[in-house]
């Protein structure tokens, strides 16, 4: 499942969102080229989902691009905003095959270009002129800091139990993914009934897609993903898989040892191995697939158009993706 | 000149944005005790200044308090998040006799207390269901985060100008002031050339403002201030009175040979000493004043009434502050 094929019915727009990106980043070169040159490092190189899902959520109905345009372009912002308060929070030193923002730049100015980002992410949703979408807009900045900070406070607990899994990856991933497909309904002035279904089908992408990318963490390589993997096990977030680790080896096991502070780097190690060597991958899988379902379920109930075929299509893409 | 005085006419005003920050705070007591904690400790006890604004400049014409107050309380919760993540950057222990966030819990947690602040912030000023104010709110973060860039960028750079330093104060500091007076002149259907005399005056008392803040950083204590004083020369950030140190020992300056990296607290000791002990303090007052002159002028072409004297009454304050 390629992303080309999702973008097919929505290339123009896509590079349309590519040319905001970029006059963002033009719009700084004479007067602040420091800051011209972070945005540059930053601004490219997304695969650019959650544009996808506003774009294709909003076709629906009537839409209109001069609306539904900025509100893709904020949910790209929004999403860039906190991969960089992310990166700087995980000290992480690579993403994208590339050094991040904090390791060239330095914290402090991490800290202020995420800042800026989310300030850019506000501006192109209140340039919808949509009052109701500027709302969510700052409901769901304020769900994603609950979810990353129970994160962060969870840091290292093995007390865990799969519902708290699922309700963190809600906030801190699949709020921004329905926000995507919620505000593009809402701006094509869909049915109170189809806003509500591309909502929740956003949601159910959004978790599938979080579970793929937590599974990935163990079984992919750092040259496919473009950052280092185990990351999540090293800053002591327990994930699906490895807490089907945890549930597979209740007594000696690598991810308690870890977390009880007993050697960081052959545990990690250790973790990966066994949850490869096992078929807890599988289990993980079959979970996100069941997300994955709910998604294409939803789409079922909405009128049949190109838009939908493209979503069913990233139904698929999502639980099959490589990186 | 006491900031009670001030808060005369506007005393119930206040005391309701208190209960806003405080629900904020309950809100999150029973779900996320933590999340309540750091707001406990960060809502509380600031001079609400902003607010002050916002509500003293939407009472010269037909005002609603149902949308004056979300965004008095919207200014107050950006002002907030700016200072956590101001903290975080700076590594400061202190702030108003207690311990900062960062210090407390982290950098990691006080990036995302932050993060959750500026959506709270968000949240207020999008329930005025005013777009227009919305788009300025936006546009603030974005002019604050440059300015805070460009003074991160500029630490250590002996190579500023007066110009430079007034363009970045207006950026890190007055842009704020002004939302908060214009978005009050708007939410209360002030005619254009109010608006616009209020955001002036909202800016002008914004740039006394922050001078004052840089002098005093000079010649108040710790124990006055809250926080520790020498702190901008300490993070390389050349304000008024370091700039005017330059100005007038152009040859063997503590501040020159602190940029240059010989020496950090002898240097700043010595250059506390200096500007002391020389007419550059009366020198930066008069800079202040003339701004805070500027604001009174443009308070003289609005109508006189309760909220103008009260204003009239904070450019004086904003002068003689002790702290």
């Amino acid at each position: 499942m390629e992303l080309n094929t999702i973008y097919g019915s929505i290339q123009k727009e896509i590079a349309e969102i590519e040319n905001h990106l970029r006059s963002i980043t033009e719009s700084e070169r004479t007067d602040f080229p420091d800051l011209y040159k972070m945005l540059s490092h930053v601004l490219i190189g997304g695969k650019l989902i959650r544009p996808t899902l506003t774009l294709l959520a909003g076709k629906f109905y009537s839409y209109d691009l001069a609306k539904l345009l900025p509100m893709a372009t904020a949910t790209e912002l929004f999403h860039l905003a906190t991969l960089v308060h992310d990166d700087t929070i995980d000290k992480s030193d690579v993403r994208r095959w590339r050094q991040t923002v904090n390791k060239i730049w330095g914290e402090d100015k991490a800290i202020l270009l995420g800042d800026y980002l989310f300030a850019k992410a506000g501006e192109f949703a209140a340039a919808t002129g949509n009052i109701q979408v500027v709302k969510l807009f700052a409901q769901t900045l304020e769900t994603i800091s609950q979810g990353e900070l129970s994160q962060s406070f969870d840091a290292f607990n093995l007390e865990q139990t799969r519902e708290d899994y699922i309700k963190r990856i809600s906030k801190k991933t699949a709020a921004l993914f329905s926000l995507a497909t919620e505000s593009g309904a809402i701006l094509s002035q869909a049915p109170e009934k189809s806003i509500e279904i591309l909502k929740e089908c956003g949601y159910n992408l959004g978790i599938a897609f979080q579970i793929i990318d937590d599974v990935l963490d163990f079984i992919s390589t750092e040259e496919e993903m473009g950052k280092p993997v185990g990351s999540d096990l090293a800053q002591g977030t327990l994930t699906l898989p490895a807490m089907l680790l945890l549930e597979h080896y209740p007594e000696d096991n690598p991810v308690k040892r870890l977390f009880l502070k007993r050697g960081k780097k052959e545990n990690i190690k250790q973790a990966i191995e066994l949850v490869r060597n096992s078929p807890i991958i599988q289990e993980c899988y079959k979970v996100a697939s069941d997300f994955s379902a709910k998604a294409r379920h939803n789409l079922n109930l909405l009128p049949d158009n190109t838009s939908r075929q493209a979503l069913i299509e990233l139904t698929n893409y999502v639980v099959t993706r490589q990186r």
